[in-house]
């Protein structure tokens, strides 16, 4: 497995053959690309951007697929059998997947590893997997970066997998043109209900491994689904989120959700949604950057850090109002700045 | 009417008029107070300081409870049924609402003053209206203090009405305890469909204007929002959200609704979720006022100013990826602020 981090010291790769290989659509250059956007380290950062810089007209517009659910929903599998079929029609499929061996998702390590694997052995197929530690399981501010470096290399269509965190989703919608929701029929409550903020954000609701003993309770779940969307504003205007049943294990039901998603992209780009979607999600992607390292910055300074725990506490307890809480915090780091 | 912003010159009032007419109930007082912590003027800011800072530890803890729909569904009427039903258990009730005159809400201006006067000439209620207007549709920063200058003043319930925006609703459920949603039965789906992120914010749905002709489609109403809820993880641990019939109007079913309202309460409290929330929030809004101030000092840098308009249309045609735009901004932010 490649290591977390960019390469150091005489393995150091130059931007030229970063961007050299990522665009002759060398996997093994755009892996080692996407862990060097991935570091946090400045001067890798300074290249990364460099980098980025270069390949930045020259992508094409993949279509991006988010597809979540919770651990155990199938979304592996659902993956696997939908970048088949793209591969099927001749187009070059990235996936950036979930890492189920960080251990968060709970889903099978040899299965995913086993069909990781197949994908992965496709000449046209480039898999990524990611940690899903983090807050947002698996999704980052670099996810946006590194779905642009796969658009670079070529790829048709990017898969976007994240664990239904519910924080992880409303991220990657902003990265994303479809979002394809994988959940179970009948699996109790616990199982079944999605973090909130999720199912709304669904452009396409899969009932997933409706095989079997479970076909009755996923036609159940299928009905429940369609009345829950008829209460919710869908995210692409003109667009009535579809629900349906599949066994991507037994591959039944999976072509009319590749339709589904086909013709989402399609209405996107014809009411002319793909591409303002697309400088709305720049513009947003740089000002998460910068609220972020506004923030960051912020708790890093030494004044912060010496007053912050004494002024939450009284802020969490009632002592001090919010408002004053945040006004002696500001100007504590308005007088920290003024002496640096 | 008040103006906006507090007063001036001759007619200043100190902190010390402020905090005992808060503690003392003078409606007139808590009027002005909340005018003065809404003011943007520094001078103002620092009185308000002092005045929330005096009030803090001697406040109450209200029942704190949000009511949103989208316009034309009766959230006044309901409010003015529930907050009828506090006096008359000889409570003392406050409602902060959004202000019909101000022309975002569509609701009837002549209906809604005649309730308000109705409801603001008892005794034992405040009605504060609130404007409609901005990003959050009657819904501030500020809000969050004018709930705790009326827990000061002793109320001990405080309704907080907003107009289903989406942003306003994600925004009040960080400063309440119970949240209301009420829809209307079958009004079509530009109406029905509440703004995405509202379904699964609520803890009670009502399905108002059950009325005459609306009988039989409110209760189809009430079974779809059931199933949906079904789908949602609840926001308070152990509570199956309920949906009700009910129509304000005429004054059937408010009693159920005013009942779940209360168990909701009763299951936060036995819980230990109303503590634990509560200081929750208090930190939250610490940190959203940070936010907000770091990001608005850093808009208002004149650095910033001439540089932002190139790089945001740079970033969002794609000359630009977020992440560079973002580091080309930071870096004129600290450029700009060594100078000063």
């Amino acid at each position: 497995m490649a290591t977390r981090g960019a390469e150091r010291g005489g393995g150091r790769m130059s931007a030229e053959v970063y961007v050299t290989g990522v665009l002759t659509q060398d996997r093994s250059t755009l892996s080692r690309a996407i862990t060097l956007i991935e570091s946090r380290r400045s001067d890798d950062r300074v290249l990364a951007r460099e980098v980025m810089g270069r390949l930045l007209a020259r992508g094409k517009q993949a279509h991006r697929i988010g597809i979540t659910g919770v651990p155990g929903a199938g979304k592996s599998t659902l993956i696997d059998r939908l970048a088949s079929g793209c591969l099927d029609a001749g187009q070059r499929v990235a996936v950036l997947a979930v890492d189920p061996s960080s251990g968060r998702t709970g889903g099978s390590l040899l299965g995913d590893k086993t069909r990781m694997a197949r994908l992965a052995g496709h000449g046209r197929a480039f898999v990524r997997p990611s940690p899903s530690s983090g807050a947002l399981g698996g999704v980052s501010f670099r996810t946006h970066e590194a779905i642009s470096l796969c658009e670079a290399a070529g790829y048709d269509t990017v898969f976007v997998e994240t664990v239904g965190v519910g924080q992880a989703e409303v991220a990657v919608v902003e990265m994303i043109d479809t979002f394809v929701l994988v959940t179970l029929p009948g699996a109790g409550d616990e199982l079944q209900a999605v973090k909130r903020g999720v199912l709304e954000l669904a452009d396409v609701i899969v009932v997933n491994k409706a095989e079997d003993a479970n076909r009755v309770a996923a036609r159940s779940a299928l009905r429940v689904h369609a009345s829950a969307m008829h209460l919710l504003r869908p995210r692409t205007a003109g667009w009535q989120v579809p629900v349906y049943c599949c066994s991507a294990q037994q591959d039944v039901g999976v072509g009319e959700i590749a339709s589904a998603v086909g013709d989402h992209r399609q209405l996107l780009e014809e009411s002319g949604q793909w591409a303002a979607a697309r400088c709305e999600q720049r513009a947003s992607w740089m000002w998460r950057t910068i609220e972020g390292e506004l923030l960051r910055s912020f708790r890093a300074d030494p004044g912060i850090r010496g007053a912050l725990e004494g002024i939450e506490m009284a802020v969490r307890g009632g002592d001090c109002s919010s408002d004053a809480g945040a006004a002696a915090l500001l100007e504590t780091f308005a007088r920290s700045r003024a002496r640096t």
